[in-house]
């Protein structure tokens, strides 16, 4: 068996496309593949200042060593969550910091129990019925765009990979998430200057893909899954998707592109704005930030602990 | 553990709802659920003459004993499809036959070798490449239509139930099949008078609820899955949804639930007719019926065998 593009001996086999490829050109694919999301979907280009969330995992990682390597301005920022069980978030940071030296790559950090007096373990025993995931994405997406604001970055990107995307396109729609329905998208352009524009660049890479493409680049990334997320339904979803791809090779790919068409077709052409369905956006009381109530998520979490 | 509504020993947990109810509640329950969504979706009234496809199975039994019950002119009819595998079609026919000696019900019959020469299991060995289950739909499709149309029914129902309908919903969202999004409905409305109005009256109620509904009304039905559709989609759809069911009591109710409403909503405002999807319809040459190409999937199947 041999590479499809060269004589070299394969290391994957890509079933949707039934590719068997070496590691260049599997690295190569990897990179071209994402290229073309960033330029399909006009998610950023050379004048833009990417700054790309980094949580010692190897989709993020993986990101940033991609997007530096293309020639992209770009840095990355960790945020330690304080996240205590098993001692997770210290673990994920070492590995950012040996990324970070290893490619010679500066990464700012943020730290929520330094500067905000609690970590998500805090706040999690001090509010019993909070959805862990959904406390960490509040504080996750506030900060990041509170920190590019302040070192002047225009464009935030994330590590979400394809699985990411399809599995919460699943549970948006075996719910029929509307206002989700209408928001998810690989792009979401900034609003009132103040939430700056997020892209996701692996939307089309899969999860296997990037742990593969972390492990030849020589990337050691955090294994461990966060210990709050073991019962999360996007485990479940993700097991669920994974079946219907054994059984319908290249199916999660297809289940996504379809799902943007569809969107662009049918969910943009009756409403325009997230806003129509989801209400207008206020400016935080606190802290002045574009708010659906009259506190935002962040502040309301702070405010209550 | 009492009924929600007696003193009676419950012979089922409806878990969605939470509700323990006793044999005759449970009854009741069924046969409300179904008059709702006939009213809901305005399927028939009492002037209407409605054909019910009969298979011999728990589905399409029930539904013809519950709409005779219910006080409805119906009638039924079974197609003898020629399944010779496992004696499928004739095991089938003595359960219709049972169910119209206990309850006193004619049922018409067709039976597809006698009159076509050719049943199924014929069809299947002469073109290896069709697909035994679309076979088989466009035939039960066509004749039913044409039994009616000559019998002076006006309407066609068939017994699929809620997990049939979300399971198909489940495969069509998957690859995303814009014609059958649009056009999934538990009311297809008539088509230039020549295709007759479909209803799905059991839409909302579980395949397990019309099983049980069966068997408590005494009604005999043949338990064997058809031979051919062992390695069906469906299936396998199924049981992806049983396991959603099962992490979120209640899902494929609000699944299917909300796709209705989001198809009003959103694909029905893009675009009117399905028509507009899958092209104008025009006169199959053979036999007259409405047609995409210019000889319908029913006469194709029988030209080509």
């Amino acid at each position: 068996m041999k590479c499809k593009f060269c004589s070299d001996k394969p290391v994957v086999h890509l079933k949707p496309s039934n590719l068997y490829l070496c590691e260049n050109h599997f690295l190569e694919r990897v990179e071209e593949v994402t290229k073309r999301a960033i330029k399909k979907f006009n998610m950023f280009d050379n004048k833009d200042r990417i700054l790309v969330a980094v949580s010692g995992g190897k989709d993020s990682l993986s990101l940033l060593y991609l997007l530096n390597k293309l020639g992209y301005y770009t840095r990355g920022l960790y945020i330690n969550l304080g996240i205590e069980e098993r001692e997770y978030s210290d673990e994920s940071f070492e590995y950012v910091k040996k990324f970070s030296e290893k490619f010679h790559m500066d990464i700012y950090t943020y730290n929520l129990k330094e500067e905000k007096g609690k970590g998500i373990t805090d706040i999690m025993k001090h509010r019993k019925n909070y959805k862990a995931c959904s406390v960490c994405g509040i504080v996750k997406r506030y900060i990041m765009n509170k920190i590019a604001l302040e070192k002047n970055f225009n464009v935030l990107a994330t590590g979400h990979n394809l699985d990411d995307e399809v599995s919460r396109l699943f549970g948006n729609i075996v719910f029929w998430q509307e206002g989700y329905l209408l928001h998810q998208n690989p792009v979401l352009e900034e609003e009132k200057n103040k939430l700056l524009k997020k892209v996701k660049p692996f939307c089309f890479i899969s999860e296997k893909q990037t742990a593969l493409y972390a492990y030849l680049r020589g990337i050691e990334y955090v294994r461990n899954e966060c210990p709050y997320s073991i019962d999360a339904k996007t485990i479940f979803y993700k097991n669920i998707l994974n079946r219907v791809e054994e059984n319908s090779s290249g199916a999660k790919l297809r289940f996504y592109k379809g799902f943007l068409d569809i969107q662009k077709k049918y969910f943009k052409k009756v409403h325009k704005k997230y806003t129509e369905i989801m209400g207008e956006e206020k400016e935080c009381k606190i802290c002045g930030m574009p708010t659906l109530k009259e506190i935002c998520g962040f502040c309301r979490i702070f405010e209550r602990v």
